[in-house]
């Protein structure tokens, strides 16, 4: 099926030819997440595509409760559960699937501090932005969306207990820990929750049988390499 | 408790800063196999220390035995099952456990093509050594065991299918691939088993559910580095 992607112009170039590479048309707008949708809604009247919206979606945030669903049925003593966020989809799966299946598992957001609109959206009761410029600043280039949809913030406000935000430093250190230590390579955006635990404990609850969810791994190589080299 | 390592002069640097940083006070010998023992025997002699051998020892065995019931647990419905082969120790435990589970199953053992004595063993009916010179030029470190043990030859001969080998470039290219596709850090000897996989798929069982054990994940970083730099 042909598939076309549009994706902001900082997008690492790893993630650019990754995407080329399984057969995809490319788009690059950028670097604001508006500019996308306007481009995505303009390509699909113009050609009768459907659009596979990243998170404002209740099939996507279906989908993504899935990971929620696996969570609990692997490890049914869970007590907290870490998410990262980015425009939220994948929390506002995990979380609702999470508390519509046992209430008393807390779950928790995790964003960059660069990127902490859904921290900020949560505290102030209403959805709010941050700039392009700031959010284009953090390595975890996955979760640099300007704001939440409106549909996850409903999500989260419903199903999410906190949201805590991690350092740069925090982030470079808990992605390469996870290769050091855990054996597992993940993209600075798929270390967030990790770096929470790792730097942030006294944040969260305390809890002894905690998950953190690992999305994704797509690293820039030569960032994995310069984390490795010493 | 007290943990006295003994470990070839030849290890990576990484495996010894490791093995020092978990608090082991570590004893060189080496590079052969057969000296590493004898240093260990001498030590427990004098001190009265208990020796806990690398493979050729049937509790070892057994507690390695637990990867084969915990493949069949998650995969009951398994075909063949590729296990990397040093000393012999963990495809005596995971084969045992295997074939004495589900006889139809497969089990293959997987050895660089510079360190193929258990190969070489299997064929010739009895243990044949390989010159430490020769087994000290894989990059798989942890598969540079000159000869099998005694009661790990009785183990393969019983329940091993057969052994492949693989060549150094494409350990190498294995240990890459997972890095970069299956997010997972492999050190060279734990890519052996997947190596067999990419491109020795002619001489392995034609079946569909299969399952590579990958042991273990303390990679020279600075390798690690030189393996995602492009």
């Amino acid at each position: 099926m042909k598939a076309i992607i549009v994706m902001p112009s900082n997008a690492p170039k790893n993630k650019l030819e990754a995407t080329a590479a399984l057969g995809a048309e490319i788009v690059t707008v950028g670097p604001g997440s508006e500019e996308r949708r306007l481009r995505a809604e303009q390509l699909a009247a113009e050609h009768g595509y459907a659009i596979v919206p990243p998170y404002n979606d209740e099939k996507i945030i279906a989908g993504q409760g899935t990971v929620g669903l696996e969570i609990l049925e692997d490890l049914p003593g869970v007590e907290t559960v870490l998410v990262p966020v980015g425009g939220g989809g994948l929390i506002s799966g995990v979380s609702a699937a999470i508390k519509l299946s046992n209430p008393k598992v807390k779950v928790i957001g995790v964003e960059p501090e660069l990127a902490a609109d859904a921290q900020a959206s949560l505290r102030a009761g209403r959805i709010v932005s941050f700039p392009a410029e700031q959010v284009s600043r953090t390595m975890a280039d996955g979760l640099r969306t300007q704001s939440i949809g409106a549909i996850n913030f409903e999500h989260i406000r419903a199903y999410v207990d906190d949201i805590v935000s991690v350092t740069e430093d925090e982030i470079r250190e808990a992605t390469r820990a996870l290769s050091a230590n855990a054996r597992t390579v993940a993209e600075p955006s798929g270390a967030v929750a990790p770096a929470a635990f790792l730097f942030h404990a006294d944040e969260l609850p305390n809890t002894k049988i905690n998950v953190a969810v690992i999305s994704g791994g797509n690293i820039d190589p030569a960032l994995l390499a310069e984390l490795r080299k010493n």
